[in-house]
């Protein structure tokens, strides 16, 4: 019978570690072309209210799949968004706006079972979507970093940054953290919640070279749109772990070797109707970085990475670096899989006949 | 709250005049570029039976969207089958085995709506699957055969054609119906239980030449790998509805005039691991019909039709063609949008709260 389980129920059974522990099998799956997934649809029709609105405002349907053999899941993960574009920094922003009943979004991951097909769950996709990014970035790290890598220093104090600590702390023996992020009361509030969390010192900087000075690993995690993080920050031996694109400059991105991006599939089934031109101008942003110096098509992914057909870290000096990207439908089946088996086992969960999503017609 | 629907609950309130009504909107949106819809996904892994089974064994997950602006829906259609391939006529077939509990099958057509992004509704996807087919080629009808067209001749007698049979009744008010299939008792039992269903006079007719004899439409409903219908048997003034491409061959189909086609939207996301031969040995079946004649790019669509691109028919003696092919999501946006309203307010269906798929989590 599947088994519903929301945000809560997720947050009580998964772990960091078996998060990275999913992931590094499923993106060594991806290398050998056994794990598979498909590009992401993006579809946005106008609403009607869109009319009369100030703003452009779009009903946004994205939906993505992947399949683990190793797990013996499928899932699909979909969302189903009002949105609505605004100016930000030099061009124009979409936002997810919380149109469901309480001031809530809709994002769900429903996962199968590739035995036989059945619907396993149907779960909320927000704190597995916020783990799997971190997790990402953590087997990342674990190939990349140095062994005795114990120091980082943290750009970024929003919601991802906590799973960005989680990861690295499991990745390697951390002792200390810098963490800097334009607010000092948001930066402050977050070493101190993230270090109880995670039980290891985290200090709120002043400064982002402060942050980034005398450590192992640097961590990017924002929602920059324009770079800011310069070579001069990347010294011997470290190991860089961005969030997104457009945080590390062409510059510094060049010296790493390797320098590992999360995926090279593409979001290319976007559809819409008479949004045209704000699509393209949030792509632009979202999609055309402005380091458009470094040439993503042509660089290793961690799938590579992960099931040997590039190296990792070979020597102590080497500065090393990793950019993740768009998600991947696969990362549920392999994440998802896990937090099923635990919610099972825990008996967490709401169960629902499976019989009301079955037939006795042939498709 | 989201409604449960399951396939009797569908049956209850569909109505091909319903469907049509939704469709013949829906493709003229599309048409004028305000509807939108992504290419299918189609995801294959090998299951871990298969590598002990005699046949090859996947566990193939589809997943196709689409919205219609006028209805205010969005609908993602998924289905998850373990599907097998086995020797059929001179190639290999794909075949979706029951493997639910209880020989089921899942299917199911998410609802959204478009104002706020709420799930409407979730269906069993089977009847409303075999509407839409059947209410595609009613729409074509309606715009292509004779206005004064009474009688056809139906080659065909499986689940499809009875939502043909009533699609053509609603296109036109026809008088009689010979059917033709190779199997007498087969095509005996349609007759006697699709006329009582529309009632019109539906006559079991003992070769193929016997039922599109002296008729003003054509239908053919089969699943046929190789063209059965030549060009001898379209006669002035005739109008042909195929099913799908390989039932009418090159010839008949060339003298058709529009030949209209129902979507140029392929099915271009296909991705899977260990299988690709087999695949590949289906593929050539379903998307490859021996009739390669037909430069199927160059055809106009059911929405060119609608919309106005291209007329449809201007004379009494015209020949022409209508052919679908693959499905499109957003017929279960428009067609679902009317079968969800029918529920609604009839009071059919089990409901959920929609807080169980929302969260306060930001995407």
């Amino acid at each position: 019978m599947p088994l519903f389980l929301n945000n809560d129920d997720v947050e009580k059974v998964i772990t960091m570690k078996d998060t990275m522990e999913a992931l590094e099998i499923l993106y060594r799956e991806l290398g050998e072309g056994k794990a598979v997934g498909a590009p992401r649809s993006d579809l946005h029709v106008p609403t009607a209210a869109a009319k009369n609105a100030e703003a452009p405002m779009a009903h946004y349907l994205k939906s993505m799949s992947g399949a683990s053999p190793h797990f013996g899941t499928a899932a699909l993960r979909f969302s189903s968004d009002i949105v609505t574009w605004r100016p930000a920094g030099d061009g124009i922003r979409r936002e997810k706006l919380p149109t469901m009943p309480g001031n809530r979004w809709l994002g769900i991951v429903l996962l199968f079972s590739s035995e036989n097909g059945e619907l396993l769950a149907i779960m909320n996709d927000g704190v597995l979507q916020r783990m799997r990014v971190g997790g990402a970035n953590g087997v990342a790290t674990k190939y990349l970093a140095r062994k005795d890598a114990e120091t980082v220093g943290l750009i970024g104090s929003g919601w991802q940054a906590g799973t960005q600590v989680m990861a690295v702390c499991e990745a390697r023996k951390i002792k200390k953290i810098k963490c800097y992020s334009p607010t000092k009361a948001h930066r402050e509030a977050f070493a101190r919640e993230t270090s109880a969390l995670v039980g290891v010192e985290i200090v709120p900087v002043d400064t982002q070279d402060e942050a980034v000075r005398n450590v192992d690993i640097i961590i990017t995690s924002t929602n920059s749109r324009k770079p800011f993080l310069g070579k001069s920050s990347l010294v011997e031996g470290i190991h860089l772990s961005s969030m997104q694109r457009d945080e590390a400059d062409d510059e510094a991105l060049r010296i790493c070797n390797p320098l590992v991006l999360h995926t090279q599939l593409t979001e290319n089934n976007s559809t819409s109707s008479e949004l045209a031109q704000f699509e393209r101008e949030d792509f632009k942003l979202r999609d055309h970085p402005t380091t458009r110096g470094i040439d993503w098509k042509s660089l290793p992914t961690l799938p590579d990475l992960l099931c040997g057909r590039i190296q990792g870290r070979e020597s102590e000096k080497q500065i090393t670096g990793f950019v993740n990207n768009i998600g991947l439908g696969a990362q549920f089946a392999a994440v998802g899989a896990k937090v099923y088996a635990a919610a099972k086992a825990r008996g967490i969960g709401r169960e629902v006949p499976l019989d009301w999503f079955t037939q006795d017609v042939h498709p």
